[in-house]
């Protein structure tokens, strides 16, 4: 006979739903890994009669949060509201009372990781987190421990799938991107208020939580410096595969003798980099360190199932460490303090695009203003439109962010540029 | 002040240095990470004398294995000789004297990983492995815990990247493989004895692991079916690329009804497979979960620093066990016993290359006989070529092996069939 280990749902959407489908489904196996049985014994929900086409005893729901967090029995809360609150007050109200937490919540870790580990200290519990980042594919663990040797040079993740669905139409298909996302609308990819995919803001969570690990310093949401994909054309997507890179919205954290660049934005990467392949609603996250070198780790970023697998996989660890008494044995990483580094002293490469006069010197004078800022060219395609007019597409050599963004000033003041169209920062080449 | 784990090195190899350069390069940050100081306190050598171009205290060098093995102080054993004897022999004294065992030897797990395993149980000590498989990708660990909630249904590596190094060379620069394994052993890719990983049996031992815990059921060495990469000619790798396919050497491991299939071979695998851009020295394993879906590993499968970060991240672990007291927390965890599938019974699709008569009626000969046996065609090419011959290249639909095997017999009696110049099998499609 196992021992049993209880444990509380809060929340039974789609990721409660795929978790209590996995604990159930793969019970005996569970139990054999485990070496004790894993027994859901409350669930809170917010509607008891709701039809959620599963099974389900009627007597585990609850609209009442105190039969979990007061109930002495339930080892484990799993949080899968979502949010903040009500999330934050009964993670917190767990932790307190030295319950273990499992929990997918992105928006939790990247805004009261610090408040959140300082509980979980004070109770002796776990907080394990790995279905908040990237769902299905491990990523917490492997950069928490498998990856610990190293020094963490950088992170670059596709971390949000809506956004890598949408590129991926624009790039094969020619779509633009009003049609690509309400295609990812219609197929469930995108939600109804699709601002926190296409903006970047998930991305920013989730990149905020993996730099925290990486960097062993304490990251928040509002350190990353976020652009989203809504001003990516299919035109920018085509001259970027002219000059062989992928157009990607990448989630960036690089460790730098100036501090921590943590950045959300889309990127032309080369076409030989392996996020390059990465399609669809997948994700990937490459993660390049000291002795380990380039790793990668893709998968489903996404899903009830998918993110549940995630989510049972650290119950089950939750599960080990009280049946062995030591919950909270891997701890808060974040023992150091740096700076994050502005986003004006950032090093990159520049994709431009411009529409000009087409007429002698034009090119001249717009060389002249980026070398007035020291920003030094790469490549340069002119095509050639109607009305006299030309298009430019610049790549400009590595470059601090505040420079370009000089230049392109004084560039957009020429009276031979009509129009600024699009920047683009290049990432994922070797320097 | 942070408590002292005391650890000893067998051997310093390749690994060995790497290993021990991170530990002390890195220390500071082990320190704070695993909360104990983690101290290299006696290494075993074959020879005290020898120069091997880093700082090391020579007090620290030992000849004599019981200066490490019988010294109470020192809790983790590191394991980096290699081979089977005298590793295991000192592998089991460590475990059963209750020190845990950190080790990248595929010889020891894949042929003795039972013992092994019931000598950590009653040892009740830890015995990881992270670096007997594909060096630098974390993937014991990952399948161990993070895919823990998952029903494994398929494991497909390209996990030797010697054989990768000399396919890519053959895919992208038509070398043929006599040169491209020339070049491998030059730039130290391969042995100069390159058996081991060109006829596949460096994979076979990876894939035995990896299939032992994915399936939960114990695999050994000897239940793999095994085929290396010398039979491949940059001939079959432009018709595979023809086809839209990529030639790979493979370790797969699926579980089906009838049981376990466990197999390294060459495979072409479709161009759009994630393992297809795995080019290189790189390795990758790719994994199916019933709830995770598809995930991949990727990055560098071999060299000291690499293995080394597997390794330390073990003696991390092992060495947070130890302060915790549970060592042995993360068990064997194959307690199945499922059957192997023989690989007559293993279902795949076909490449077949032949040279025949180019007369008419051949080709029917050929797909009468494919009928006889039930194997079906799912296309074919056929290229004039000199003396009134033809080169024929088939791809079947999926069939059994023995199938496929009957009616290959049946083919290379044909008088119109001059030779089978190959068959490969096909991998990776959807089914």
């Amino acid at each position: 006979m196992f021992p049993i280990i209880k444990v509380g749902l809060l929340g039974l959407g789609t990721v409660g739903q795929g978790t209590y489908r996995i604990l159930t489904g793969n019970k005996d196996n569970l139990t054999q890994k485990v070496g004790a049985e894993i027994k859901v014994t409350r669930i809170l929900v917010r509607d008891l009669a709701k039809d959620r086409g599963m099974e389900l005893d009627p007597a585990l729901l609850t609209k009442d949060y105190r039969d979990i967090l007061e109930d002495p029995e339930i080892e484990i809360v799993v949080e899968l509201i979502g949010g903040l609150e009500p999330a934050l007050n009964y993670v917190l109200s767990a932790l307190e009372r030295g319950k273990s937490v499992v929990t997918a919540n992105k928006d939790l870790l990247a805004l009261h990781g610090k408040e959140l580990f300082e509980a979980a200290a004070a109770g002796k519990a776990d907080l394990l987190f790995e279905g908040s980042v990237a769902g299905g594919i491990p990523i917490i663990r492997p950069l928490k421990q498998c990856l610990a040797a190293n020094q963490i040079k950088e992170v670059m993740g596709i971390i949000n799938g809506t956004t890598n669905y949408i590129l991926t139409k624009m790039s094969y298909q020619g779509v633009d991107f009003t049609n690509a996302l309400l295609e990812a609308q219609e197929l469930g990819y995108a939600e109804r208020d699709p601002t926190a995919d296409i903006e970047g803001l998930d991305a920013a969570r989730k990149i905020a939580i993996l730099a925290s690990i990486a960097f062993n310093t304490r990251v928040l949401i509002n350190d990353v410096y976020v652009e989203g994909i809504t001003r990516i054309t299919a035109r920018d997507i085509n001259y970027a595969r002219e000059l062989n890179y992928a157009v990607k919205l990448l989630g960036m954290a690089k460790e730098t003798p100036e501090g921590v660049e943590v950045r959300v934005h889309p990127a032309l990467i080369p076409q030989s980099h392996p996020l390059a392949a990465v399609n669809g609603v997948f994700n990937a996250i490459f993660i390049r360190g000291d002795a380990a070198g380039d790793t990668m780790f893709y998968g489903q970023g996404a899903g009830a199932l998918p993110t549940g697998s995630a989510v049972v996989a650290d119950i089950m660890d939750a599960a080990r460490h009280r049946l062995y008494k030591v919950p909270g044995i891997i701890k808060c990483t974040c023992y150091a303090q740096k700076p994050i580094k502005p986003i004006g002293e950032v090093e990159c490469k520049y994709y431009l695009r411009l529409i000009v006069d087409d007429r002698p010197g034009v090119l001249a004078s717009i060389a002249y203003a980026f070398g007035d800022k020291k920003v030094s060219l790469a490549s340069v395609i002119q095509k050639l439109n109607l009305d006299q007019q030309a298009e430019i597409v610049l790549v400009t050599h590595r470059v601090k962010e505040q420079n370009f963004r000089a230049a392109l000033n004084l560039i957009s003041q020429l009276s031979a540029v009509k129009e600024v169209c699009n920047f683009i920062r290049v990432e994922g080449e070797e320097t």
